[in-house]
């Protein structure tokens, strides 16, 4: 069980970080192949020193037992999960396609480890933005039970894949020449910019990123009765989500307390002394598996509340890091029986 | 009374700013001259086609009646009002050393422009980031009363002065081209980053820029019990402050009514069609004169409360302009009696 692996959408941004993070964990596997759209197959891909050719992912590409990581769009998770499930395969999937579908357990491995047995064969790993602040609220919420979350995003183009990036790259060098350039990816100039909408309108005015962050949040928590008030906005920034995050708790907590709460939670990296000037930022952040807070204080404003900035690299915790994680915890759990 | 106008600073970012207003605006003058400190004096200044000399300001500067519209740091204006109002001139300020002295007004015209009339020789503008946001939560206040307010900033380098635009251009072009920058402004990286911190601890773990928006806010509302959560951010934007806001109201308002409220009010543009994609953005903002709203909609995580996304052109409404219409204001009214 799970020897074999098998990576879908080796090639974009994400699936190119997992690749890397199978490769430095020494993520243990006996075969390993890699799959995409027909578009990318044929594309040669270096593993552990080895090339690999990609391969058209097919009904039989999967095999029961098979442990399959994937990153691709919800479309295209849609259409291949059922494929792989039919044959015994188990996804970790990082679509937004399944995560609230409630037959599939929606898991951050420092959070929610347990959900992972439950599965029927999808495991789903959750929104970039999403994933940073439930690791981030968790400790908080075990100490002091948290009621309400206003949060606001600082999203990198990074978050809209390898085009996303190649935007940002592309229009800053445009506008630095006072060049015309046509975005490719966004619907309005991201350089030296910022547009405060990601995803389609999906709820009472909020978009589908923000709504992601209210129920995928809920989900993972295991309590609806945690209300939060997102705004996403994208930011000229390549890589790493940055989020200004205010929590209500029903229990008061200090600011010495939260920072204790934090600095003990597996994965979190507090930097956090603003006199020196330290605080987590994009830059530093950029490369590493953690979520890293800092600016934490109580909030002003309301009687039990902690305001905090909270920085991850939403390639890796947000994405590829989380559904490795969720990949190790699968094999290090007892195998459950399929329903 | 007031036929005299002294611009002091007028080579700074603000100053520059101020000028093209008075031009643009046609802001009546008998005599203009133009003051800075020993380091700016005897460059030349081109107002209305004809060329001033800059004078190092000196107590003698100022004499009686004049209007003064001043752009300096703190502690150059800590320095000279007091030269300006000894000698009987009125000062209209927007550094940030005088706004919470309670004998000086902090005004925004639109907001509370009764409050000049109490001016003991200076009248502050409050700071840029405080600004566009007492515009925006004033109609829902006057409508629904205002009883806390959730903040972060996404700020431009323009805040930090022409320095700081120069380093978001220099760093960018360093970071593009794989080379070092040695940053002269801001503490950090600012190309392809953010840096949570906008001016020194103040209180309780919150800048001094968060607790401008504080204390200005219950100044120019002449309210202390509303409460202001603030985070400021530094973003890689040139021009333009954005917000993301908040407001629980005592009274529940739809986001109908609060479209409605902030479409009436002086000084605030609606752009909100999120289906469309429209709605307040840095480069479309910039050399511009209002406030810009949209995203609006009814918080879901309160029972009443008003989520919105503002921006303004911080080197205008947030400072120039708004010290321009304060120095327009102050010509509309009777001249009051000086205490």
């Amino acid at each position: 069980m799970y020897e074999n692996v098998t990576v879908v959408g080796a090639t974009g941004a994400v699936g190119r970080i997992a690749l890397k993070l199978l490769a430095e964990r020494n993520f243990p596997f006996k075969t390993i192949k890699f799959l995409s759209s027909a578009r990318s197959a044929g594309s040669k891909i270096t593993f552990k020193g080895q090339t690999y050719t990609v391969e058209e992912m097919r009904p039989e590409s999967f095999q029961a037992g098979d442990l399959v990581i994937a990153s691709t769009p919800d479309e295209a998770a849609k259409e291949f999960c059922p494929w792989a499930v039919e044959r015994g395969a188990v996804v970790v999937d990082e679509s937004g396609y399944w995560r609230m579908n409630p037959k599939v357990p929606l898991v951050i491995p420092e959070v929610n480890p347990e959900a992972v047995d439950k599965h029927e064969g999808i495991i789903s790993s959750p929104n970039c933005s999403t994933t940073q602040m439930v690791v981030a609220i968790k400790p908080l919420h075990d100490a002091a039970r948290v009621k309400r979350v206003v949060v606001s995003t600082y999203q990198a183009t990074s978050g809209a894949g390898v085009a996303g990036q190649d935007d940002l790259d592309k229009g800053t060098r445009a506008a630095i020449e006072n060049a015309a350039y046509k975005y490719q990816t966004f619907k309005h100039p991201i350089a030296f910019n910022l547009i405060p909408q990601i995803g389609s309108p999906k709820h009472e005015g909020y978009t589908s990123e923000e709504m992601k962050m209210v129920w995928e949040t809920q989900k993972i928590m295991g309590d609806d009765s945690i209300q939060v008030c997102p705004t996403c906005v994208r930011v000229p920034v390549t890589n790493c989500h940055s989020e200004s995050i205010l929590v209500e708790t029903e229990k008061k907590l200090t600011a010495a307390q939260a920072r204790e709460l934090f600095t003990s939670f597996p994965g979190i990296t507090v930097i956090d002394d603003l006199p020196a000037g330290a605080y987590p930022m994009p830059k530093e952040c950029d490369g590493h598996d953690d979520v890293f807070i800092g600016r934490i204080r109580e909030d002003i404003s309301s009687p039990a509340g902690i305001a905090f900035w909270c920085v991850s690299d939403n390639l890796r915790k947000g994405a590829a890091t989380n559904a490795v994680q969720i990949a190790e915890l699968l094999i290090r759990r007892k195998p459950v029986a399929r329903v």
